[in-house]
């Protein structure tokens, strides 16, 4: 990502990260293609980003593969990040991983593949390690069993694309987060309990028992650690965990958002060590790798969560758009 | 599988495991459903099974949902070894291993949990530990990368049924093999040499520099191995290495063929420590959990590989099945 390149492809533009990675691009001067369906994607994210001239917006669906190869036509980076990207309700539709995330990731590879384009930055997830059996987690923790469909599907990808690095001589960085946070977040738990307490401030519905710890990351920290490790990691394949040298309790994030709003909502739980089917129930990943290229977070976990109800308050149209 | 299991599937039951598998349930008094839709399996390969009046044919392809779900109605546990088998071929056609493995698991999945069938056996393979940081390598193994479209599909596999243990109450055994050899044999190196030096016995021709290092098992230890696990591992998801405590170089295999036929080829080597693009060099399991389930291979990689050259002298019409 030297000045040398020009085109630079994100999908999932639309999307809480994506769009902010578009905005950083055309900050930076970078030719951006935009690909997205709008089906969990806001176009309100990308007003700012259509007001640039090195700007193309594609809407198209990523399930097209068609229309994915002549989208990329002149790529010459792919920042894949479309997903369905809830890690909660696979259970209620077994299918949308497999279909949005592992197919969806098997198209892009193709269409780079069609396109003679070979670099990638694909966002996978902290929940690939299952219920990991070291903590905090390195990027070579023992051999993981999956939990979620969601945590699978994105497993699945990262083996495509290291299959491809190794059979087509692509080059990859893979990102492992924990759960990210901030401006243009729209899923999760932030998300809903802040959504719940405007409706009743009064009682709060907590899935499991509320001591679920979970590492957090603020969205442009996660960026800068992104652009960082795609311009200074060299090898062909570059697997990264980004996330702070932290975690809270689900409790402890329910008691910042409380205070932000100012409200003290009766806790009811129900109950267990896991707050859906497959959740895990510590997510610590540990950052050397990604911290000796030089970067470190500068927002903490309740930093993280503060700016995230400060940009909901001030963005309630969300929570409309997400119905 | 206890006496009280009467109704057990088998997909890819004309395949080489699959089949054999077949002849032994129905030998043992099971009642037995075998589907296949014969893309790579063999109709000469159910001749014995189909004897038996409790074995079922179902012909059909798993990419069909509506019909797979149809054809397993009364099913009490699944063998699922249908597959896109060989490891070699994935860059030559990019989407089989997605469709052929990954998708069609899925489906098979699926068609458990309309059916409410909940224990599933699954055909992995050793390859999901890419080129393995730990050797001989144990189900623990550093998190792997994938090196080639097919391991990366079994790993899919893998990461979908252990999904599916977690949010459905599915009960798994997945089994890590390395290369099966015996009776039946129909795809890899051994099958290609015999082949080869059929037509021209004064020259081979070796991918890579032969200095491969490979583990093989013989088909019925193999079949020993997975019923064992099935009767005595509890757990509800039960991951085991099938392989023998040796290896060998593919240039004392190839030794090993040439003695049997009595040929002495020339060698020619395509140079490179890979026999092709995604090959891992060092495959040798650690299998010391099969073990302690009171199981041991009966038959040394040497002998696994004559009794496979055995076979394929007196059934040479395979070849020609194949094509």
């Amino acid at each position: 990502m030297k000045n040398k390149i020009s085109n630079i492809i994100v999908t999932g533009a639309a999307g809480f990260i994506g769009s902010n990675l578009v905005d950083r691009l055309l900050a930076s001067g970078y030719q951006v293609t935009g690909i997205d369906n709008f089906s969990t994607g806001q176009r309100r994210f990308l007003k700012g980003a259509l007001a640039y001239n090195n700007f193309r917006l594609v809407e198209i669906d990523l399930l097209d593969l068609n229309a994915l190869k002549y989208s990329f036509s002149g790529g010459e980076i792919v920042f894949h990040l479309s997903a369905n990207a809830d890690v909660r309700f696979g259970t209620d539709h077994p299918h949308l991983d497999l279909e949005q995330n592992t197919i969806v990731t098997y198209n892009v590879l193709e269409a780079m593949r069609t396109n003679g384009i070979k670099r990638i930055a694909f966002s996978s997830t902290g929940s690939v390690y299952g219920d990991a059996a070291v903590i905090p987690t390195p990027e070579d923790a023992p051999f993981p069993i999956q939990t979620s469909l969601y945590a699978a599907s994105k497993s699945a990808c990262e083996g495509m694309i290291t299959a491809y690095c190794e059979g087509f001589d692509f080059q990859a960085w893979i990102f492992r987060f924990v759960s990210i946070l901030g401006e243009r977040y729209t899923h999760g738990h932030v998300f809903d309990f802040y959504k719940r307490l405007k409706t009743d401030p009064f009682h709060l519905t907590v899935l499991g028992n509320g001591k679920q710890r979970k590492s957090y990351l603020y969205i442009q920290d996660c960026i800068d650690a992104i652009l960082l490790a795609v311009n200074k990691a060299t090898a062909r394949i570059n697997i990264f965990n980004l996330g702070v040298d932290d975690y809270c309790e689900v409790n402890d994030s329910i008691g910042w958002i409380c205070d932000e709003l100012g409200v003290k909502p009766r806790l009811e739980y129900t109950g267990g060590n896991r707050g859906w089917v497959g959740d895990n129930p510590f997510i610590f990943l540990e950052t050397k790798r990604i911290q000796s290229l030089g970067w470190k977070p500068r927002h903490s976990i309740r930093a993280g969560i503060t700016k995230t109800v400060e940009y909901l308050r001030t963005n309630e149209w969300v929570f409309e758009a997400r119905g």
